[in-house]
């Protein structure tokens, strides 16, 4: 199941972008291909987008600093940018992380082998933004006759992890961040591996206990049930599968998809319809236990039929999907992307325990090694690299970040939901799902993340407040 | 002039170890070449020192960010930290830079192409640092029982850049930075390019008006008098050059040598004999003032013969040289990886005007990336960088750093003189020479540094006892 764990983060996110979408305008900067040494001089075309229409004299800049994927689709799913920008006068700009989307350093070529790929690192990431918002500065700062803007940034997932972390490395480029669902301490020995799928459990046995139950029960009648070149057919008829189940190899391929969809409805257990990661219905969690629990069964085939009946929900909501995909997304660009990050940098200790509803799986570093240099020709270097990099739980010295979580979300396993440093907040949205603070307001909207929301309109007004008054004037004096 | 810039951080550390040196065991640990890519999964053998003799239990690692050289010659010639080891039971570390002394990532390869030498830059350097420390903290782990010491980052000159900047880049790895006349505003647009010459000129003419005066004729002088092969002749005999002076390139060089040994004098401008550069006399400028001043001359010969007499006072205080090498320095390799450095990220704009005593010389980026591109078939790619990468003026988050600075050493003109940060101090030493305040006790010690070397001792000890008392709780238990 490990392996699984580099997609979580990134199958979220192929947005259907809404036909009444935000718009943004298109741009691209040319950026150096490596920050950090001068082997090349090569550089390539980062894409941006902005809006400034509500950009008022001496505005802030709200920066989402893009993550994992197409730079539109966080853009057009991150609302609550667009929501209070008329009243910070501010301009929105989502700026597209290197090697997804459109900003391919190599072309068609950037995935090809390490020499192209190794420039796929968080650390490149932050300082291609930092160059878009050193340009940003100088163009506004011929508008509006301000030398250098405020800039908050903002993120959700991986890309809180990057709001966040520009801010700790970049403090002087970035004043700011709002760092939602941002797993910054999902990494080796800081919290215990099993957090993750625990949370996930929980999340599941609160709508229902039997439905939890059910779905443990699940793992071990879908491997005895294919022992058997029939019991394979029969499932693949049953569950309406494009490619039949031959090996032992799609059986597991088989596990990780249901895995997956369990955990993405519960990333996604937002409390109205949403086409983010795929058309959902309201709370789809809650969906998909009451009909388990309706279903009624005698044997394990009976079990299969009403556990792949429910998964509807998930794989075929709008009912126009014709068979089921297992091994779908394996062969996007985006997603080796972020497998390339999680073999690198990422490392993201998963496992899942007899205390959990997932099948159990340790883990086990030397696997999760092997299982990437197969795919990548590469090894991690040490499971502590980001440790060192970004400080791990020694937060100390950081100011001016929010981190907010919310507790119905996988994802919380790594957030910072508690800390005494006085200069950063954590806040819990206690029924919220993955970076549900970042979307657009809903008439829909639970009672906390309009409280969260609000409170993070009034830390991102006192920042300013402070850098109107107390750092411009240090800065420009000195 | 411009092209000496480079060299003059550099020349200062051709240390001459005492015999009566205090005592090191020589480590090793392997780095990536490169960390912030995966291009490569090369490493190589980093040197650092230790001495560990004074450390007690849970005492905490004094660490010193070396610079462009041996770092042998840095650590003798940084007695502070061995003075205070005992009071703090600190263990003492020396961290040589990459590609300089025996941390070379290609062995004698390193320097032969942007290919192999691209690696060379100071965020590549403070990653190695960061995995020395980690190694440290290990095996002090075992030793002290104590999970994860504090370190304290010491540094003069580009060390002390390199002090700050590992603190405000990896505040986990260190908690507090002594970052003794660290230059770090002597970047494009942040100071006046002239302010190094002016200072030198100033601190001359404190001494004698007239010292100052002499110097500022001396360069239409030597211009006006070599411009025919006999006046060639006649001034290499007069200054005993090794090789005598024959096309415009060598005068050009003659002029950067005596430039160089004047602003040498006022770096090392010390109350007591040093051999740190090379053997010099307590107070050098006094003493090539009263010199220069006590002799009388007639014509343009007369006034070279003395100002080549009074050079004597750097160039042969020994007594034993047999003749000058004007142009010494460009062939040895450390100079070589100072200049690139000088070349990429570290430019640094000087401009010598009618003000200053020094031959004018306008900041002309062009010809200075021209002259990159001549030595090392590269160019600077933007004279911004070091401000974008370690935030220039703007260090309103930094934490836990002392800027300490001597008024009589030129490179004070891009230090932190004055912070409205209440968590970063800046300290003066009025008649302090070049991170004077890193020396060991002495004597002659002036009562500035005195008072300023127990202000650190102080700083520290808060600093410490926060970690201690706070840091640690929050840190481990969270």
């Amino acid at each position: 199941m490990n392996n699984i764990v580099g997609l979580l983060l990134f199958n979220y996110y192929f947005a259907i972008v809404a036909s009444d979408g935000y718009l943004l305008e298109t741009k691209y900067i040319d950026v150096p291909i490596d920050h950090f040494s001068y082997t090349t001089n090569a550089t390539f075309k980062l894409r941006y987008l902005v809006n400034d229409s509500y950009h008022g004299h001496g505005g802030p800049i709200f920066f989402y600093t893009g993550n994992e994927g197409d730079i539109n689709n966080f853009a057009q799913n991150t609302g609550f940018m667009f929501d209070i920008a008329k009243s910070f006068e501010a301009a929105l700009v989502f700026a597209e992380h290197r090697y997804y989307g459109t900003s391919l350093p190599f072309g068609n070529q950037s995935y090809v082998s390490p020499t192209n790929l190794g420039y796929l690192t968080s650390q490149q990431a932050l300082a291609d933004f930092v160059l878009i918002i050193d340009h940003l500065q100088d163009v506004y700062e011929n508008q509006k006759n301000m030398k250098k803007l405020p800039v908050i940034a903002f993120g959700g997932s991986y890309g809180g992890m990057l709001a966040a972390y520009i801010r700790m490395k970049y403090p002087a480029s970035v004043f700011g961040a709002i760092a939602s669902s941002a797993p910054i301490w999902q990494f080796n020995g800081l919290i215990p591996c099993e957090d993750f799928y625990r949370i996930t459990t929980s999340v599941y046995g609160s709508y229902s206990k039997k439905c939890a139950t059910t779905i443990k029960n699940t793992w071990k009648i879908i491997r005895s049930f294919t022992q058997t070149p029939a019991g394979k057919a029969n499932l693949s008829s049953l569950w309406n599968l494009c490619a039949p189940l031959n090996t032992e190899g799609d059986i597991k391929t088989l596990v990780e998809w249901v895995s997956e969809i369990i955990i993405n409805m519960a990333m996604v257990n937002y409390p109205y319809p949403t086409s983010f990661l795929t058309a959902l219905p309201a709370y789809p969690v809650l969906e998909f236990c009451s009909q388990l629990d309706s279903l009624t069964w005698k044997d394990e085939y009976g079990l299969l039929a009403a556990i792949g009946e429910s998964l509807q929900i998930y794989t075929n909501y709008t009912k126009s999907v014709k068979c089921n995909v297992i091994a779908e997304t394996s062969s996007q660009l985006d997603e080796r992307g972020w497998n390339f990050q999680a073999c690198t940098e990422m490392i993201m200790p998963m496992c899942s325990t007899e205390v959990d509803m997932f099948e159990n799986e340790p883990w086990d570093f030397q696997k999760y090694s092997d299982e990437c240099y197969k795919n990548f020709n590469i090894r991690p270097r040490a499971q502590n690299e980001p440790i060192l990099e970004y400080g791990g739980k020694d937060i100390d010295a950081a100011s001016n970040i929010i981190f907010s979580n919310g507790l119905l979300d996988p994802w919380s396993s790594g957030g910072v939901l508690i800390t005494r440093n006085n200069n950063i907040k954590a806040i819990i949205i206690p029924d919220g799902a993955h970076h549900y603070d970042l979307r657009g307001q809903n008439e829909k909207d639970t009672n906390s993340v309009k409280i969260v929301r609000e409170m993070h309109v009034n830390e991102i007004r006192r920042w300013l407040n402070r850098y109107y008054y107390d750092v411009i004037p240090k800065v420009e004096r000195v």
